[in-house]
């Protein structure tokens, strides 16, 4: 399905923030105007940091109006059409990115949001960017069952923002998520992605950075090149292997069902992947999907998102990987972070890793050869 | 009301767990035999080492099996009475403690699950311990609204475990909590807390640890006293002020609503408050908890937890903490860990740390002598 991508088609909406049309094949999108009055941003978020927990907290009190969950003629994520208009101009369209109404991270807070060093006290603008990705015009759609064409076109527009908001300099990490379901506070059931470009590097990413410097320091190695290896050699917490990308459950696994997709080659960032590793990636997301989809009776709310290679020192020799899992530990009944995981940050899992991924296995893939999974994914077959 | 407190009676359940009575006054409980027959403790959850993400996660799977929800006549926390044998023998009880007949920690883990120390896949067995701390006989009570007589009851039974649990060789550090509300996953509605006695000292205390040693080492002070002193000093965020404890919602809250407890004095842990503290304790407790309830249109979903000093090196001159917090962000409306939280470790705060303080103070005291809070808080007034 590999094509020549044609590059995104750039506007603004009436407010100025940034809209970009990504397309899966060219030709498809014109230059709509966005003809709403909107109100001028005033996006003034904070970072503070806590300096007994060592992490900036965002301080973003105006989203309390952000949009919250609209009746579907209300979506703003759907195109616009004759007296409703939303989000996006266009009558249609393949998958779209903009920048966010209710931004917790803006380089506008510059204007607004003063520095102070106090020690005790230190905070500054919430600086960065958050950006939605609109995966399909289709409000009823589901991630999981989009062609791989349209992920691919996702796959590009993650490409695209990656690479153009780590230049930004307030930029410490770009992280593409998506998070899917009532369950996890989704509040536009519209498909839907978010881009966050944060003005410094996450903790899970710091401390996976120190982790990676600490190992190649002993070993020469990459930690997530290791990791890899290991779990393939092992085989049981294997889920998918195909081509260029291996999905496991990680042996420390924090959620029920969870799922880590990291690229078999070294490589940082989703900008970075070849032409053929994108489109294996398609394949392969949508796969993960399917099968979280599959585990129980009803769809399964998740969240999945990038780390990848932080700015700065932090990010030499990254190891791209994603992670996805689902809050949903049984049939109706859910993971909750109570007093261990929100109060300790100790995890409790109730699922064991090597059940999940028999689990996750036994799932199937939509479409598929006929394998349940399992001869797939094991050594054995595919050593 | 403080008094001479008798020492809790101590009886063991049918499948050997140790239950202790802690009384609000001498001569309550009797020595209730329980006459259920229970299947064999087979305790076998397993820490595992997250060398990416640098924490420990409890992997228990065979708790999937706890109970869940159950009815109202079913609840296990309940007396025992005719026809119908709870984990509690007694047929009334002030304040009890027991160990968890689903535990994710507990030192009989050591029989079954053993140590494998390769560096990509460290684990062994979950240590520690379990308890539950169940705080009324009422089924339907409110911690919120229990008397300040029983709630010195539980801050006893707090004391009491944490000096004991503390000296299990396992021990890293002893974390009493309590979780309330449906929102949270809270499968029992009968008034009642935990405690972990974790096997390491978790994330949230090691991060405040080293925060706590790199601010004694450039200032020669300790960081938890110098906020105290400076909230107070500052006084937009303080909630309460009264005699020996300050309550104020820190300057980088996580949470929506949250309110960190800490005595005036420095002190380590709950068992070395002075017997006048944990008077004052109790009120400041009950009166923080009922702030939340009065802030919504319905009782605040909470999470409560006691930030004591660890085992070790790392507990040296820590000042105790309790950290209180609702996900209730707004009417209606809770905070979701959703991408940013739970896959960056990212927190972003829909509600300024000040308009929290403000609400959280105006939503008064129960029974209090008629001052809205604020006055009671502001340092103009208290110094």
């Amino acid at each position: 399905m590999s094509q020549l991508r044609p590059a995104p088609m750039r506007t603004r909406l009436a407010d100025g923030r940034e809209l970009l049309y990504f397309d899966d094949a060219p030709g498809r999108t014109n230059g709509a105007v966005d003809h709403r009055e909107l109100p001028p941003r005033a996006d003034a978020s904070e970072i503070r940091w806590d300096p007994l927990g060592r992490e900036w907290a965002v301080i973003a009190d105006q989203r309390q109006g952000r949009t919250y969950r609209p009746a579907t003629s209300d979506c703003p994520l759907c195109p616009s059409r004759d007296g409703v208009l939303t989000e996006i101009p266009a009558r249609d369209y393949d998958v779209v990115v903009f920048e966010n109404r209710f931004p917790s991270l803006s380089e506008r807070t510059a204007e607004r949001v003063a520095q102070h060093d106090d020690p005790l006290h230190r905070s500054g603008p919430a600086l960065g960017r958050c950006e939605v990705v609109v995966f399909t015009s289709d409000h009823d759609a589901s991630v999981a069952a989009l062609p791989p064409a349209r992920m691919r076109t996702v796959i590009d527009a993650w490409a695209h923002r990656t690479a153009e908001l780590r230049t930004l300099p307030s930029v410490g990490a770009v992280f593409c998520f998506e998070n899917r379901g009532d369950e996890i506070g989704v509040t536009l059931a519209h498909p839907h992605g978010q881009i966050y470009a944060y003005p410094f590097v996450p903790p899970r990413l710091e401390r996976a950075a120190h982790s990676a410097a600490e190992h190649a320091a002993a070993t020469g190695r990459c930690l997530q090149c290791d990791l890899l290896a290991s779990e393939l050699a092992a085989g049981e917490r294997v889920v998918v292997a195909d081509g260029d990308w291996v999905g496991y459950v990680p042996f420390a696994a924090r959620w029920p069902y969870e799922v880590r997709i990291a690229p078999r080659r070294h490589v940082g960032s989703i900008d970075e992947l070849t032409d053929t590793e994108r489109d294996g990636l398609a394949e392969v997301y949508l796969d993960v999907l399917g099968r979280f989809d599959r585990l129980f009776d009803t769809p399964a709310p998740y969240i999945a998102g990038w780390d990848q290679a932080p700015n700065g020192p932090l990010g030499a020799d990254w190891h791209l990987a994603a992670e996805v899992f689902t809050i949903r530990r049984a049939p109706g009944k859910l993971k909750y972070l109570a007093g261990s995981e929100s109060g300790a940050a100790v995890w409790i899992n109730d699922v064991t890793p090597e059940r999940a991924a028999t689990a996750l296995r036994a799932a199937g893939r939509a479409g598929s050869d006929g394998t349940d999974g399992r001869e797939v994914a094991g050594p054995a077959v595919r050593p």
